[in-house]
């Protein structure tokens, strides 16, 4: 899986971008196997193209991630190879979207400012680096180029941090942002599934407070745990905790958008 | 056309789910050639699962037709390998979203109920059978896997049904239900191509009654064998009896939803 | 890049439209590349096709382009194949949607009415030709067939021209029609960046008016040139003369649609 990029944006499938972004990977590596994590990022949305990513990530480490939601491009801001401490090879924007997947992937291990004239570049458009830089470095890393190679290194403290709360206790509560809501309306808690035991969540009963809302939910393995319409809490495919209910949306049901905060604690069974 | 994998879901293409599927199917078969049919099934939505992946299987009989549409995964239902008489290969949940496709391929030969044990699987996660049992499922077939190999038979008349009412006469009339809608407002209802001269409908003009409408068309071979906005019913490219309004839809000028009752008879010339 | 195939359609996502011509493709030409540039098309929009279209050919001129948005289908319409003065190769039908790109690529250098019978098509089905006779042509094209081999020619003046007013002086404003409104609300105006020092739009300021509005916009490299929310005149990835808001929506800000007239000319900076 060495060979497959996994690529993620805000451009949607009306416009050529992605398609274009597509040729010029094929172009420039032939063995590449592009995957398309996910393309309808709303417009500028670092938020949801970050879990996305992270997503990703977490079930396709050894593979390649291109990233692009990138409302400065053109700016300052750096384009962005970014290696994890598990092995994971990201390429992005700097401006926080690949940091939570980095996270998932064991940290960041090394940075680097994609430099344009280290590989055959066509000179950037002020409008499409991903066209032009970062779907280039992305293919040269499918064909077997070091990240290194790519660019000048950039001290990991210098990047840009991903948009989310950090999760933190508060007495016996472990205090989350909700990450997202997916297609079917769960909500994807930032608690991640090897830290459930660390934080008393490893448990077969959560109680889990959001706004005015205190619910107890049973701790599943699925969906089909709990009756139809009813909620479970689960570790969904992304590996983060979530809140679902069974056919149908949590987020509906709950009222609940994605950057609300969570307070969790487990049960005694 | 072998190693072709048709990919039908309700996943969206905003979250990682299809495209994680993909990268399951590259690594465990190189050689397969995904080909998405579409991926934007409503959410547990089985009639129009079964309705997309009918028409697949109508245009490309020869390919593996995996098929995910899933609102009881990871609870009892059986994870299938159907083979049909025409020798087509369906991979699906036990939920009918598999059994329409079959019928139009043949009917049911053989039926097994997929075994992790019996492939290179990881431990199934509860919520995302299509990544850990269906997908790779579908590459082994690619693969050259025999579908036997896969798991242990199912009795066909032990498998769900398919979600529809079939299809019966009522004197001359032809009582059918609307399948789908498609994207262009043209009404498919559940009377095959093969079956029309049988059924009385081979003729050139067609009296339609749907609710308190009742049409008479001409049965034409194509949109323009009438004039803008007017109706015809011909044969689409999913092989049933439809119902269209050229440069029009037909759905929204007569109001009927899937899952209507159409009456149909032949009128003459 | 010369067997990658670019398609662009109307037929959206949710039905078999576009993955079936996939798979055709696939078998009459396995070494053929396909890359999707864009099929949410709104249906019989050939306009927007046709923008798409002219957008995919000015980025990869050199990859055969396959187009459908296709209300005349079954009608008389000629299945085109048509050879731009730049080599490119473009299959679709004769109703404009080809030709905004072939001026783009150096104009019609020769067409052709695709023979059914010239190659191995299954007898065209009245509302598929994409299917049966414009992705075999593709797919033709894309393992080496010339296009003169794939029917018979069609004088360029006797093509259907394409939807779109032609850009005129009128004194010393241009005045040039609004193509399209891309995903992030920007809007691109019928000035090819080839065309702006001719028509005196070489400066580092634009007077832009738009019905009622008349904009006095700085002609920048990129959105980052201006503050957030304020508008810029650039060139964008498509290569037309585009109007932007930074992180914001023109098109919302300016309740301009595609079709407008706009007038331009270039201020001293």
């Amino acid at each position: 899986m060495q060979n497959i990029v996994c690529f993620v944006s805000d451009f949607g499938l009306e416009d050529t971008w992605v398609g274009v972004c597509h040729a010029v990977i094929h172009r420039a590596c032939p063995l590449a196997r592009i995957v398309d994590l996910g393309h309808q990022i709303p417009p500028f949305d670092i938020r949801k193209g970050a879990s996305v990513a992270a997503a990703g990530v977490y079930q396709l480490p050894e593979a390649i991630h291109l990233v692009v939601v990138d409302p400065g491009v053109g700016g300052g801001r750096k384009d962005l190879c970014v290696l994890t401490g598990a092995g994971t090879r990201l390429v992005g924007p700097d401006n926080g979207v690949l940091m939570l997947a980095a996270e998932r992937a064991g940290g960041v291990e090394a940075a680097y400012a994609v430099d344009p004239s280290k590989i055959d570049f066509r000179r950037p458009l002020g409008t499409f680096h991903a066209r032009d830089v970062l779907a280039p470095a992305a293919a040269a890393l499918a064909c077997g180029v070091e990240p290194a190679s790519l660019g000048t290194p950039v001290p990991p403290d210098e990047l840009t941090p991903a948009p989310f709360a950090n999760t933190v206790m508060d007495g016996e509560w472990v205090v989350a942002e909700v990450l997202e809501c997916d297609r079917f309306g769960s909500l994807r808690l930032r608690v991640a599934a090897e830290d459930l035991k660390d934080l008393g969540l490893a448990t077969t009963r959560l109680e889990i407070g959001l706004g005015h809302l205190a619910l107890e939910v049973p701790f599943g393995q699925t969906f089909a745990d709990v009756g139809e319409g009813e909620p479970v809490a689960l570790v969904d495919s992304s590996g983060w905790l979530t809140l679902s209910v069974r056919t149908g949306s949590a987020a509906d049901r709950y009222g609940i958008e994605p950057g609300a905060t969570a307070r969790i604690r487990g049960l005694a069974g």
